[in-house]
């Protein structure tokens, strides 16, 4: 049963089960106290935080370990943007930071009564207070010079990811924390998906991570603030890790968490270079095998384990469910907003296909045969979602008139590119086809159907109820 | 090696560890995917949450974990305060809560420009927006006409623990919960010290605890917020946990926390009258065994494990370090002071004795032995540290002349005390003795020894350095 979503979750390694056992007996008293128990476990705190420290690349005394690598994030942006209030409130972020990041820069946006501000494409543009997003190119990576032009004399704090959560798109964070150093700005990296790999080769200023996604147990996250970073940590006083982040030390977990990085790390150069290869595999073989699919993000620069790919006419949810009951647990379009009906803004961001959006992550020690096994999975069951609901195998070649209306109102996606991919042969090359749709997913959908298929797209114009969008056939 | 400290953390319960090594390979995967991992996660979750809410005494739907019962607090309080906003910004809180409680109750005040009040005597008075701190009586517990007398129109919020954690009384819950239901005003109650003993008896609308106070893992706290009580979550959106709290849930830690607090409550009844009779054999024994003490905190509203005396001339780390070297871990103060030079600020509230100050929390199966060992080396440790600090032994009758004043600037406690003592006898009755110091603890310290010593505080007054205290000899 093959579990393909190390980036959401990845399964406890061995080494942090065998570490969160042993210090069980050893680490659950106060470290805060003098006796035998207490300093036991605070010899155990203060080894953990040696161990991560060094994995991290950084002093002992400039990290935190906090219950989440949300809370480092949240803990993390509020401290550093406090401790430069004087300076401003502008906070810059790339459009495609996890929703923490982006959800923690918006709680201190609006209570700054800044507006937040995003753009997918062109520069980045300047907010009054608030966060500017900087936007990625279609391979979801920022460019440095809009990064850098983002950057205000007020601009409290900057944001950039190591590496993408969704399509492992790796950012140009060393040229960014240029940029920052630069300008007088911090720059807090999340780390995120990528500290199991390796330290983040840059001049950052905070960084932040989370020890579940690299095997290590829930419950730990790490906040490094570099010395000299201006920081004021925020909420009710706490004199627990260096008042940085409220509660009591979850010291066995935190042991286990060290325990584990040190561990994934040293498997970190070889299972790079053979979990590179097989995710080279899956890019290259699924386009082949499956018709009609945009594998998305950047191809080389990249995490070695994680491949994300959309099918055009398939529903994300009923492929994952379908290749869970192959056996496959993967995940779809943003992990934190597979819940909602919005594509993901990741993908948004991009400018890319989100239908039947597909996310692998491979975990440590994947078998080359499973992923093989996918590979023959995947074709059967992509086409069996299109055929139940109803996706053109081939387009007719019938022309009827100049311009076609489709009504896909009250139609979620993939319906509304199903419908316009059925119709686009009934008009000649030249006219167009005007599709009607209430759902949000389409104004993403409909322009990177047009570009996987060659055709046109027109615009979108605000109809009676929905929105109007108007392709043109050009083949 | 007996560990009399269960009040600062406990030991992990055998159950509390079988679940959580079974939970390991099933509770890792995000409870929020739908693949199979996901789902057994959530059941895991779901199940856990309901066991809770069970001994609680609450809906399933009205519990979330929180990474901490810290954090519980913190969230408890900020979103409930957020939640009755128009109504105003005003919060009650007796004097003797945890440290998180007052710091999240200090930080909404300074948030909201209102100033912090307390009173350790007389009647609660009323701030501008800001926080009332009700005073204590000498057995540590709130009078219910006093805090009600506290709330007001623009009340958003009250809290009050359900038993103290430094001195074990219990405080008037339910009474105060009629009082704050009359006055539409929500209770938060802290039950961090009581709930592994059975549930809250009380109408409250806010409950808060630890897993690690009961025997389970660090790492979870319980937030329960009542059906219909107005609660506005602070902080970054975030979805996990009905967007009560964010970061990943920590399900191995959360299911053993569950498990544990389920295995507590069965043994509580058994272990409640045993612990009760021992506690009650120390309340009566050490004040035998040795001179000069003080057991505060109320001998028969109190939780039955727990049980604080002072200790006259003694310096509390010192007297901790010796029963450390004789086997025995134990606390001093408050918790979440020890760190500090000022006395716990629950033994100041109470007015009572802070120097040489012992708090013994029993863990559950603490056999009979161990408690009698104690009481055999307790006096010989308190009587070595005494006589290194060349403390009185008895009071001389010499008297000399009418006034005379002590030098003790620079000393710490238990030095000024013990200078007091040596020269009381000095001075003929009716006549004064003016210790000048600038430690704080002297400030609580002088006036209880007077207490113990049935000599007369007559006041203090500010001196050019420190302050100058006034004691007349009766005796």
């Amino acid at each position: 049963m093959p579990y393909f979503d190390v980036a959401s979750s990845a399964p406890l390694h061995p080494v942090a089960r065998q570490a969160l056992q042993a210090s069980l007996d050893e680490g659950w008293a106060d470290p805060a106290r003098l006796y035998r128990e207490g300093r036991r476990a605070r010899l155990l705190l203060d080894a953990a935080r040696e161990a991560a420290a060094e994995a991290v690349g950084c002093r002992p005394d400039e990290l935190v370990f906090t219950p989440s690598g949300t809370r480092a994030v949240h803990l993390g942006i509020s401290g550093a943007a406090a401790g430069r209030r004087r300076v401003g409130r502008h906070l810059v972020v790339s459009a495609v930071e996890h929703s923490s990041v982006l959800h923690a820069a918006a709680a201190l946006g609006a209570a700054d009564g800044g507006a937040a501000e995003s753009g997918a494409v062109g520069p980045a543009r300047a907010a009054q207070g608030g966060v500017t997003e900087v936007p990625v190119d279609r391979a979801g990576a920022v460019s440095p010079a809009a990064y850098a032009s983002a950057l205000r004399e007020d601009t409290a704090l900057a944001c950039l990811q190591s590496a993408n959560h969704e399509v492992g798109t790796e950012q140009p964070v060393a040229l960014v924390a240029e940029a920052c150093r630069a300008a007088g700005v911090p720059l807090l990296v999340d780390a995120a998906q990528s500290l199991g790999w390796g330290p983040v080769e840059a001049d950052w200023s905070l960084l932040t991570a989370s020890a579940h996604k690299w095997g290590g147990p829930a419950g730990v996250g790490l906040l490094a603030v570099r010395k000299g970073v201006r920081f004021a940590p925020q909420g009710p006083v706490d004199e627990r890790e260096s008042g940085r982040t409220a509660g009591f030390e979850n010291i066995p977990a935190i042991v286990a968490a060290a325990a584990s990085l040190r561990a994934v790390r040293a498997e970190a150069a070889d299972e790079a270079v053979r979990l590179r290869a097989l995710v080279d595999h899956i890019r290259a073989r699924v386009p082949e095998l499956v018709p009609d699919v945009e594998v998305v993000g950047d191809p080389v620069r990249r995490l070695p384990h994680l491949v994300t790919f959309s099918c055009l006419y398939v529903d994300g949810e009923t492929l994952l469910h379908e290749l869970d009951r192959a056996g496959f647990s993967v995940s779809s379009g943003s992990s934190c907003t597979s819940s909602t009906l919005t594509p993901s803004h990741v993908l948004r961001a991009m400018g890319v296909l989100s239908e039947g959006n597909v996310r692998v992550s491979l975990p440590l020690g994947t078998p080359d045969d499973e992923v093989e096994r996918f590979l023959e999975v995947l074709p059967g069951v992509v086409s069996a979602v299109r055929e139940r609901l109803g996706a053109p195998v081939s387009v007719t070649a019938a022309g009827q008139g100049a311009s076609l209306v489709v009504d896909a109102l009250g139609k979620r996606c993939p319906i509304p590119v199903i419908e316009l991919a059925k119709v686009i042969g009934d008009v000649p090359v030249g006219g167009t086809v005007t599709v009607l749709s209430d759902d949000e997913a389409a104004r993403l959908d409909i322009p990177a159907w047009c570009e996987m298929r060659g055709q046109e797209y027109v615009g979108e114009e605000r109809a009676e109820r929905g929105v109007a969008y108007v392709v043109r056939r050009l083949a």
